[in-house]
């Protein structure tokens, strides 16, 4: 892309041949890099599988990853809250990895059993950035807030039961965080997350 | 009133005359034990100190009580997470008072300071019900949820910044807490919350 | 958990197996109580039923349970309005004896029929809490709360017919009762308000 | 206006000699029958009280009314859950006897206090339409639905606290009533119910 | 019912056996009118037409009728926007005569093709209560409201295209009608109009 | 301003004097064409009338017009349903003016008295555009649809009373007008439905 | 149409055969001009063409045309944000020629991409009328607003990821562009906006 | 704050001189640093004015700093599209600078006049992160999204005519910005986005 950053293709609403076919020009078109696809169906991740047996796949992120990023530089928290969250920590994750950064996993670590989250605390406290990924009531974000002063990223996921809209409670919840500088992506959006984390990642000293 | 409860007067849309006529009849309709006047306004406020000198205001919370409560049975712990959910707090205490049970006033343990919170965790631990009261983001409910196995009740508040829909943000983040068993009244409602807590720690063992 | 609570694993979006092994583990973990899982599809019941022989099925519940809860104490009067509301309601039941609690089933007395709801007035006024289900306007709770001091739980469901808003309706309403002191979980949250309901009556004297 | 009814000036964002300009030039234009206006303000029923000594004000309902009505045919029962739906009761009431009818007023008569409800059953069924005016979570309508087979009509009113959504619970609430047949207008709509139970009660038998 | 009203089988969420039980049941119970059934699926209709021969089925309205209506007195104007808004229509037709009065059908008169519904105008105005019907911006019932004195019940359906709310924008007309008096009901409730129809005019001089 | 349209001072939020200056600058500096200022307050207009004695005040619609429009091609009959909406319609017929169409006033046509309406067709169908005002259920322009084939813009109003949601419920209905073609913009946006439909006359042969 | 406009048929919620039938019909009605059908799905696609082999078919748009335009007076671009909306700019192009004017497609112009916009400019600039199609946060109708003076029309798309509303984000945008004069239809609506851009276009100069 | 962040006062709510006695006393306690009061009121400022003549004021933020910030590290562009946006942009000016990095401000960029915000571009893409405030459509961070690869943060204003929802609109629209790796924050939190940029500013290369 003009910004300086690698090519991604968006697999919903693509057949798993148009994923294909676009993942293998766009990495020809830019061997010096990596190239990724996002929102894989289980039909992409098949033909993925069968015809380009260079392709990195994740079943989980439902991303595949064409060629080697560029760099790897600055340290990037990815923290998510439950296993149901991890479709979306994962997404997050391999697009951190793409955009030249180095991802840190750290997961199950929800704010109704405190003591695992700060356990992790250090590990959080000395990543460059830090991306929360929470569903529910999305109290995640916050309570990192106030344990480190590191630029923080909240994620809102869809994950909820009864009258939750779609993640639109998580999504409220994080730009009303009690703690300041709070920044946020879409419902879901671990793509998001993991472009602009890389972007403060790779520039830290 | 037919439940056996407390009479009260809800002072929002009543003149000042009203509301003083109204507390002096139900005291002396009711004189062994105490009646509660809510959401009163400044004016209602000065005319209660003027006319009935042996009422206890409490212009914080908004509150007039005339009479002695008849009893006071268990323990209610009242978590406030800011000091901007005060006056909702200490509407909830008034009533839990009235009502018949002992409030425990825990306040200024937003969960952006974790070890405020922490510090307060068995006072929490071994009340008859807890009642935590949270704005913004509304993470307190949960994060309690996790330290305690007390009977938990929710009371989100309108405090906010930017766009918080009045209190909707609290409350749809209550009602998605990822504790089991939070239960939760409607926004700013802490006298509702206060009924219901007085009900549960006067049976309690 | 931590909390002292049985172990509950959420069925939806687990795979049967998954189900059937997570159910298994923890029994084998807590011999000593219950364990529960709800929101169980067709096919994780009827794994459960080949594989668990032991466990206790609800069908309508959408439950199963294996083991043994460690207490009953106190009783729960679980009250649903309509046929319609009973998957909620009976999820609420199983969760009740689970947490420890008696619980006590009294359905069909929805408030367009207000003979049959007067007939059992005793029965639910003697409880140590009630559960109130109820979907449409939910005017039961209201209802209810007039006829009892004892504690009260609303539990709005999402049965309606034309712009019902999926119990949005239902859960409006349960907050914004004329009684005072209504409890609410979210919209069919038979699991979480049985929780709660348990936790009061298990103290209760 | 051409369909027969009488004529009536919506006082709101009118200014005081709008109105009583309007009421005396409809009654000159309409001297066999009754003129009605509507939402008033504190200046504009104080200069009809000046200017129009033949007009009779409702300082309740904020009505103005000038003239006799034509007819006094068939009964209209309106009845009002709490006492802050008063104003809404009283537009109402006007309204119907403008519009050629007799309205029955039956107050104070809310769900949470079944026993002052069902006192009323006889005189309720026995109308020719009757209409319901309740806030909160409107409950009354349902109530009163399943006590009679007479047309009825639901008013939902903006009286509330906390999060009511200015009258949308109730306005939910009377709309998905599990009585059949209930109809609705507006939120605080007590003419609009007046101008149709009058429509009704003319010409019932 | 309770109320003298014929008994009705609500379909949604009943298996074709438990839809033509129910019939045959009710209809035992009460062989002196007739019982009604709504919102069958293909199944249950399928099913009724075999066991049932005696039933009146609409392949249309999705409705089932066993044994003859008691009365028929009173006319209602049942009138129909666009081709689209049938199935309403004709469960509303179906509901007016089983509760016992005489349903006159006049569709496809759009306010966008005005000549057709002002040729219609006398019929209209001459019935005992009319009930519009009206999909997209339900325009209908505003403009007939300017035709006719009668009682007008409005019925919005969720028939629309882009964002249309699933009938939240033609609700929201009804209710605010420019034309006073408007009666409504829930979103596609063709029920609840037919049944509150047949009582007005089962009653009407 | 770039696209060749007239200068434009938009009065919310600006003081009296800012007002001025701007309108008087603007006009220096396109001496040829005429400047427009448009939601001018009480203040505003007074100073505009002391200070730019030139100026063409419009009190209603609260714009300011400071020169001569440079041309004046192009019909655009502008048309209100009801008195409240005065205020939109001549925002519009100003804006029209000053941006170089001839605009034709049509007011007092709401769809509950037809005959009025009906008597303007002619002078409706003939324009070379068509912008029509309406507040409440809106449904003047889908009856205007039908009477047309000009190019027709819809304006919904915040009009309305009870639950109208400050124009929302006109809006959904312009956007779902079952005429087709009908073009929108914002609630009480007489500005930008003039701009539009000045664009549209001036190229109209 | 009594405006003069081409019939159509909408093809959602009719059978393949139903289309088939409506358009032969309609063509023979009308066989000096189009007639058109849109919203088709695979099944009526695959009929038309095998039962009408002079319809002129588009996949993409899912629209089919019998029969020739009888103008074709007046240019229209037709301006798409992203591949996503294609089936939107395409059902438009159709309208629009069936309606009488010439299309001028111009694809991929989105804004993150500003050079591939900047160097259509002057075709936009020289149309009669200009229709932006842009889903997401549709910020295109806004800048093209600010490139040319000719009449706009924007139509929003559901085109979007996570909480996007099914459109409504793109139509709030739409509604809220900060370039005066953008005009709007409801949401993925291209055969409104050809309707109307058709009818402005054949009367341009 | 524990996070090694400065001190800040929340202004609204306050009065003036808590407001004042909280700036003086967190000054004391941390000379070596800067301290922020923010959303002052005119009273709020004016004391500030009077009592603490070190004080840094800015009427427009509504902001007042006392001391020094210990470091200005980084370079922030804070880009604000139009007039009305500044009051935000100003308060995110000053907090950056007291979070210790370095403010670039760039105004009056709206999207509507390309050419403007063209001009600036090297100096917006040079930056270390980049800051979009834009109300009404908020297409600006899109179009900055599309010219920079620096990390960027959106804030959406409440900015807008008509239907805007209090910045909903603008929310949405960030939210869903074609641009990938846009962050946002609540409506009009200048503060909080500039609190997180100085974060990301501090540590950049
Ligand atoms: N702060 C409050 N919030 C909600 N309901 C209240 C409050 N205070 C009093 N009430 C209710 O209002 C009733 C008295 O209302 P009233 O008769 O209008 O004074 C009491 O029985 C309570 O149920
Ligand atoms: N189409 C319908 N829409 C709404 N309510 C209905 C409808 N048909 C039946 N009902 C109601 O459903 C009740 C019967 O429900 P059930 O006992 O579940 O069959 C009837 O008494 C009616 O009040
Ligand atoms: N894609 C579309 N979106 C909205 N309305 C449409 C569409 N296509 C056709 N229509 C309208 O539907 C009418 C025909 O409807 P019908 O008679 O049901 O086929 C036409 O006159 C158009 O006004
Ligand atoms: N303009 C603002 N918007 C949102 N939060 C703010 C703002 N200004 C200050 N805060 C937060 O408010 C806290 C101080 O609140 P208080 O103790 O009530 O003065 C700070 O630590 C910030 O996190
Ligand atoms: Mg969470
Ligand atoms: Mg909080
Ligand atoms: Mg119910
Ligand atoms: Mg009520
Ligand atoms: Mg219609
Ligand atoms: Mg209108
Ligand atoms: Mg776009
Ligand atoms: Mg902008």
């Amino acid at each position: 892309a003009r910004t300086g950053d690698p090519e991604v293709v968006f697999g919903r609403g693509k057949t798993p041949s148009q994923v294909v076919a676009a993942l293998a020009a766009l990495h020809e078109a830019h061997p010096e890099g990596a190239v990724l696809a996002t929102r894989l169906d289980d039909d992409a991740l098949a033909l993925c599988r069968a015809e380009l047996p260079d392709a990195d796949l994740d079943e989980v992120a439902r991303t595949a990853v064409l060629g080697k990023p560029r760099t790897s530089q600055g340290r990037v928290a990815v923290v998510g809250a439950g296993t149901a969250d991890l479709p979306v920590v994962r997404e997050c994750v391999t697009t951190v990895r793409v955009f030249g950064a180095d991802p840190d996993l750290i997961v199950d670590v929800g704010v109704a059993g405190l003591h695992r989250l700060l356990a992790q605390r250090d590990r959080i406290d000395s990543a460059d950035v830090v991306v929360a990924v929470a569903g529910m009531e999305a109290a995640l974000p916050s309570v990192i807030g106030g344990l480190t002063g590191a630029p923080l990223i909240a994620v809102p996921t869809s994950v909820g039961y009864g009258w939750h809209l779609d993640g639109l409670t998580a999504w409220l919840a994080t730009l009303n965080s009690c703690a300041p500088g709070v920044l946020t992506v879409n419902v879901d959006n671990g793509f998001g997350a993991g472009v602009a984390a890389a972007r403060i990642a790779r520039r830290a000293r």
